[in-house]
């Protein structure tokens, strides 16, 4: 039988998705599963997005350009412009989900060993990716003492070797919460002018920043113009994760030329995908109104019910629909499977991403989870307790730090 | 300016795809282009899956499953079952297109700088994913003097290395439109057991066989069942290019599980080409019938036509819905630039493919292009006359070979 690559053996399992088969066993067993480990929100997809797939009069369903439809790249344009963020068509390559947008970018810019600096914990994925090209992850740890602030510009240089080509944020970060101020983003940008380096920015929670606080992007950035590569989806801003759209952009023409080749070798987006965004564009206000306040709803409440538990803490993240919360259990990988094999309350339970997977030294994360508020409020009033109850009982629960032998610091209340 | 990566620099642009803007240059002046360079057949989606899309009942798009939904891979092991290929549901993962699956594969199977050897002229995308991850291309000439049979089996042996993972076949051929015969496959299962070899197969044009032959899968090779890959995509069979839906197939679960993981990294292939993909299970024999008496009818009459004009030959395909025809001329990219920037015959002109990219080594197909005769029969019919037109008057036409000092030789009439 012929062998595995050595990528193939590397490449982790997603840490989101690697407890479904628990978590479809549950369910077989007849207890409802609440799901807090993926960032699938149960929010409507804009009607109007929905309608133009229905509404279709194409008879042949063909390839559309490399980088997308033009009438689909020109309507983003303006989408941008409104968002205060000036780019032209011909300065975007529509891609097959924000994934294929850091699969391009990171193709682009880096060679195979050469690296890339990520504050950890970071989205999961960004390894699937890395490993995929042979780049390298630097991690620097934000840390949840400091509530997952950007970590001080000086850390970041200390880890800077010839071999790095950027630096990568997600901002409004996934899985934090954390919403990188302006301030924090200009320092981070006399580094990458200072060596050179590209500025990979995720920004696909733009539109879920909260308290008041103003999403500031990394492509406005002055003297930036061909450093910072955008990386974008529609998914999560309309609510439709499975249209698989998202886009790299870039002022540097040299980038968005490069990934128009990596565009060419897969043909095209999809189709559909692209009706639906280029329609969701003239969405309403009131929809993200609407959606705004029903998330800072649901914020407010997971997160002050976890900061209720013993032992449990959880930062008020500024962004995204993401908190990551530490819990004081011997190993958050063992207690998310326990929750799906072992424990149900009123015959419920839930599903969480155990933390580990969104740090490259593992035992970083080992007491932490991420949780995404992306289900209604009454339902994650019965997550909350079902997760209260759960801590009760739990065996591996560590109820004092002196009782065990064990690095396990419960983090203080804010 | 930080710089562009190695492989960024080396990626082909897609020989498919890279006269575009020459050709939306000549449409602006006026001139129609009949496109025979890209397989984007001109015909009808099954409309039952058009029906499935625009009945839609989602309210929110959500992720898929990674390996795709289970009803589409239910419904997917019923149509290769149909067409004599056992498989499960679970011996699959669906992915965004064809391109895809071949990507994952070679993510899965190979490591950098190990290689793959491929009969070529050969899907010129498959250098892209090559690049992309690091493999090396191993290429064997099948040429256009043998109507492009797989090479001797000794030829395939004299090239495997230790670093050899693998053999890989388009089957029907894209761009020659070759198809292997069972007894080919046979030979060449051999060697892939001596050598305890991948193969990968190709098959996203199993409908498209011609002259009473009938399509033998690699699948079905005896004692292969750890070894054998199989590449497909919908995008063909039911001419639904723009829905990006294929599937990468293997007995192999550690491959299997292995390109889910891969999987996992980017999510889930799209939602609605999944629902159009499922639904176009059911499309009636009729259609297929139409489909293969129009193919077949477009087939002869574009390669009668291309072997009556002086000094072109082409072999007639027996399968897929391409032919690669050399021309008396002294540079085919040139020429197809030509048609494009210089030339029109009553306000027509005609884009074909260099040959030239889907060769390891250009200067090989120097000579050759590839056609998609995917248009309705007038069309082809004015192309061809358009092409005839062109081959009298154009600059750089080899008259005869002791005229100018050239290695071109014309291919002798079969």
């Amino acid at each position: 039988m012929p062998f595995i690559s050595e990528r193939g053996k590397k490449i982790p399992a997603s840490p989101i998705r690697k407890l479904v088969p628990f978590a479809d066993a549950a369910k077989k067993r007849g207890v409802k599963v609440y799901h807090l480990n993926i960032g699938q929100p149960d929010i409507k997809t804009p009607e109007i997005a929905i309608e133009a797939i229905q509404n279709t009069k194409l008879k042949v369903i063909e390839y559309s350009p490399s980088n997308g439809f033009l009438s689909y790249r020109q309507k983003l344009a303006s989408y941008y412009k409104s968002v205060g963020i000036e780019v032209n068509e011909n300065e975007m390559i529509i891609t097959t989900g924000g994934s294929e947008a850091v699969l391009f970018a990171f193709l682009s810019c880096i060679n195979p060993g050469e690296e890339v600096i990520i504050p950890e914990p970071y989205y999961a994925n960004y390894n699937g990716f890395a490993i995929q090209t042979g780049v390298v992850v630097k991690p620097i740890v934000s840390s949840i003492k400091n509530d997952f602030a950007l970590p001080a510009i000086e850390e970041f240089e200390k880890i800077i070797t010839p071999k790095t080509r950027g630096i990568m944020i997600c901002n409004p970060n996934n899985p934090t919460g954390y919403l990188y101020s302006k301030e924090e983003l200009e320092k981070l940008a006399i580094l990458i002018k200072k060596y050179d380096l590209y500025l990979f920015a995720d920004e696909v929670y733009r539109e879920f920043c909260y308290d008041g606080e103003k999403h500031f992007s990394a492509m406005n950035l002055k003297g930036l113009e061909q450093n910072v590569i955008l990386l974008d989806s529609v998914s999560k801003r309309y609510s439709m994760c499975g249209v698989r759209i998202g886009v790299v952009i870039s002022h540097n023409c040299d980038v968005i030329n490069t990934a128009m080749r990596f565009a060419q070798a897969r043909l095209c987006p999809p189709t559909f995908g692209q009706i639906a965004s280029e329609a969701a564009i003239d969405t309403s206000k009131e929809y993200f109104t609407e959606v705004y306040n029903e998330y800072i709803e649901r914020r407010n409440f997971m997160v002050n019910e976890l900061n209720k538990m013993h032992g449990v803490y959880c930062p008020m993240p500024k962004g995204a629909f993401y908190a990551v919360a530490s819990f004081p259990v011997d190993n958050a990988d063992k207690f998310c499977e326990w929750l799906l094999t072992s424990f149900n309350y009123n015959n419920q339970t839930l599903m969480m991403a155990p933390a580990s997977g969104f740090y490259s030294n593992p035992l970083l994360g080992a007491n932490e989870c991420r949780l995404a508020y992306v289900l209604k409020i009454d339902d994650l009033r019965n997550a909350m307790q079902v997760l209260a109850e759960a801590l009760k009982v739990y065996p591996g629960k560590i109820i004092d730090k002196k009782e065990k032998n064990t690095e396990f610091k419960i983090a203080p209340k804010p």
